[in-house]
């Protein structure tokens, strides 16, 4: 007896779909997964939206969830699964599936768990998907980057980590909420003498910028920025809104420069398209500019030099 | 001593901004209440976003973590506290702040203690936004949106339930998911007669759809939409995303149709626009249909009589 | 010695991109045509816009027109050529290039004219991209819908007409503006039995809605969705803007359900997805319903039957 | 007896609006005008979209023209009238009705034709709507911006040219296309010392680059931005497109900063925002930048000074 569907359908000119053509995978979630995922569907680059996670309840709940909200989403179609063959042929694998920081943690402890989550999710993900891009969406985000980009055997520009791109935005926040100014209008990383305001340098405005004799007190900037994430987990648990935003903008970025992760274990401004990352962009570094930054990758290097089994 | 924004700006030709056109407050910062909030910033109709919540820490948190994605949204200011008067002047202000549904709660209990909560947060609102709409987003929304009606002694139009424009929701993903097509394809609410794929009604093409002697099971769906809230809730312990989305989808209507709660415990087709609630439609029901329809109002009745204190 | 670009760029991880995942071309720099690219290039399913035209100037100065716009777009890349060669490879192909409508002009003149375009072009856009859904936007689009799945040796589903998709648009904006509410809320095509507002059948209202006796004159609004194009013409010299924006929401559909236009003359129900036309929708229709929609194709089949040389 | 919209309407709670609160209003329907429309419709901070031209079947037809897309866009109501009062309320008054620059015409007597029509257009429009902010948008724009000014009698923050918001997006344009880069990657405007890639200055990288000694011929870019409306004029009549992006783009700032014209006949960069012009920026110039940006408004002043009856 015909069912409803082929009633409906009068004249059935082509199968349905199997393979979209831009699938995504979102592997975790966790807060930060649930919210790449959310921002995936909502203003989508996707066809289909993969979640994988171990915990299968918490998976199916979030799955029925977001799908309950199809009619106000984009994105037609939102699977999950257990099982990391769902996540089969996915262009872009979002990996948010780690521990998160807790208040107070050895970083040393949430390392090791994480690079122990790597080495068992990335070669399940790169079996089912062989030509995909990971971005790597968990803390520390600068070593398990490179972790991942030595577990897969993928080229470089096929692991991108989210970097310090989440620590621009602050930055950009900050100074913006400074200025009485919109972030977007804000531009500038981690070294003084580039931040500008579209094209005014603000060291130029304000010499003493970076100093103790600044009355403005724009070191203190500085020091939100660093103590941000801190104290958002302190606060409420995570750093879930953020994140989630911060990655899926590296998502959607098509040859547009952002300041990315790469294997390096700095954060240099690198050129993104959908490929994955194309560049590496000449920063040209005033003196005494060079040391500050040389100094976080070998504390990361400290940090990495203790992990077993890599 | 001059500051760098004093030094950037040459010529101040008007004084910053105070009150904004259109400013949007939440009251919560629960999971309803955030997601909410990310989504009015995302596509917005606000200037402005304003949090409060009792809940001190948790709030400034959440407001934190949404500030530091500015760059990534285009609300340009966030502002919280925990003191009512942050919401004064909202244009509209959405509750959220109640106790979220439990697995196996007794519903009476629930209930009464968010009606507590109505009864103390409602006179605070209306002090400080006396031309605000309301919208209610905690469960049971039939009787908190009577409730919240009757505190606060606005005009019936200004106060809006998100009632069954979710279930609606759902009952388009299911039924979009049975016949293969996108639920935006799909309309109808709880009567199967008015069930339609565009202009196709589906009674029509399966005159068994209601009965048990349906071979595809179509009432199936029907147990599916009842259900699916506390399958949810059972599986991830709440409904926060589908809540979130199918909120702002009524904020953001204007002069659509949509199937919105009204004070007469009924979830009837109203008109929504940007000043609340202008008409009801008028459903010719056929015989048959207006009977169980009739049975949940009494339902919520039954439940309302017994509350203390209104 | 170093451009800057190299200069820029500290280290290149891969070549740039050589042929787009997603590229979309518009032959034709008509009004219609330049409004299909500006709104393909708005919202974007594209990476890529290639356009084509045999004008070379008029080309040249559209695309140079709308890559100054670039920095308010979001498809990075405009490239145009007055050879076919420059749409290899496109996902989709949208011919605009007929000749317009005039006011006043023997219909039969138009479609031959038009027929000998399409003569010309079909073979060269199928040559370089063997793999495309062909969109055809120019009129009268039944016929030439028609002509050209003749000429290509494509399958069905991959040639789609903008067929009645604008006649819908403009048939629910009439009928929104009679009745005060949004177009979105409206449903229904050609068929006055199936007219209705969200889940409520307007003829249940209203049993005299086609008749003569309607005071309220709904056959009016019939006639003005069948007059309006030529009053549009007649004021303007053309119908550009609602053209374009009924053909990329086309572009944009996937799985959702459509009054579009297939080859046998009928503007029926369709289910459109990213790869063409999957299925027609089963139109149960009432006694008296059927004999006016045939009539139109007859209509049509008589005009076809006279086209020299196809 | 009862009309359908009656019937339908069960119970009516309000009555329909009458005034919005964000309405919108373009004068002139040539192309610019509707380019405007077109973009204040599809992403709107718009309720409301009026359009106003004295001729009187273009303007219908274009009106006509966008309602029957309405389907399509999110602004409900779109109107038109020949007559100012149509205009009443306006938040914000978009005037593109200026005759466009002509291929090979003498610049005074196009300035000469376009304030005779200011004269007659800005009193009527400030008649109608006393608090609002008009964007000019035709050219010479420097100068009929000034005398927009001057005729309205309105503060200087409410009145905002469109400036040179397009020669920035147009060298933004062709400084991505040399780099390989996306136009929102790229910063600077008319000074060689502030171009930038995000915080990377262009001018380190290669000192020669305002020289005759640039081997890329970097110069060559700033021609290109100079010629390029004539170039597009030449080739297709007039610049619509990028000219009302960019126009639109201006509209929807909030407390961004933008390259905007203020009266002082400068390209200055401004602070927006919905409240019109707020500040300018202080832009601190090396020796050699100052004396061509100052011939400019000399310039422009031997032309305004020749101008009758202002």
């Amino acid at each position: 007896m015909a069912t409803l569907e082929e009633k409906l359908i009068a004249l059935g000119l082509q199968k349905k779909r199997t393979i979209p053509d831009n699938q995504m995978a979102v592997v975790g979630v966790a807060q930060a997964g649930v919210i790449c995922a959310i921002n995936i569907l909502g203003k989508p680059p996707a066809d289909e939206l993969v979640q994988m996670d171990v915990l299968e309840d918490k998976l199916r709940g979030e799955m029925m969830n977001l799908q309950h909200g199809s009619l106000f989403l984009q994105t037609p179609k939102i699977v999950a699964d257990k099982d990391y063959s769902i996540t089969a042929n996915s262009k872009i694998l979002v990996v948010t599936a780690g521990v998160g920081q807790q208040e107070g943690q050895n970083p040393l402890n949430l390392v090791q768990r994480n690079v122990s989550v790597l080495k068992f999710t990335i070669p399940q993900i790169v079996k089912y998907s062989t030509d995909c891009i990971i971005f790597v969406v968990f803390n520390p985000v600068d070593i398990l980057t490179c972790v991942t980009w030595k577990l897969n055997g993928l080229p470089k520009h096929y692991v991108i980590g989210s970097g310090c791109n989440l620590y621009s935005a602050r930055f950009h926040y900050f100074m913006a909420e400074k200025l009485g100014i919109h972030p977007s209008s804000c531009r500038g990383v981690s070294v003084w003498s580039r931040v500008n305001v579209t094209a005014v340098c603000l060291q130029e405005l304000n010499p003493e910028m970076r100093t103790d004799n600044d009355s403005e007190n724009w070191k203190e900037v500085h020091k939100m920025v660093v103590k941000s994430a801190y104290e958002v987990i302190k606060l409420k648990g995570y750093t879930s809104w953020a994140t989630g935003l911060s990655a899926v903008d590296l998502i959607k970025s098509m040859l547009k420069i952002y300041p990315v992760l790469i294997q390096f274990f700095l954060s240099l401004l690198c050129i993104l398209n959908t490929w994955g990352l194309t560049s590496v962009i000449n920063w040209k570094l005033k003196d005494g500019e060079v040391a500050p930054l040389k100094k976080s990758p070998h504390t990361l290097w400290d940090i990495q030099k203790d992990l077993k089994d890599l």
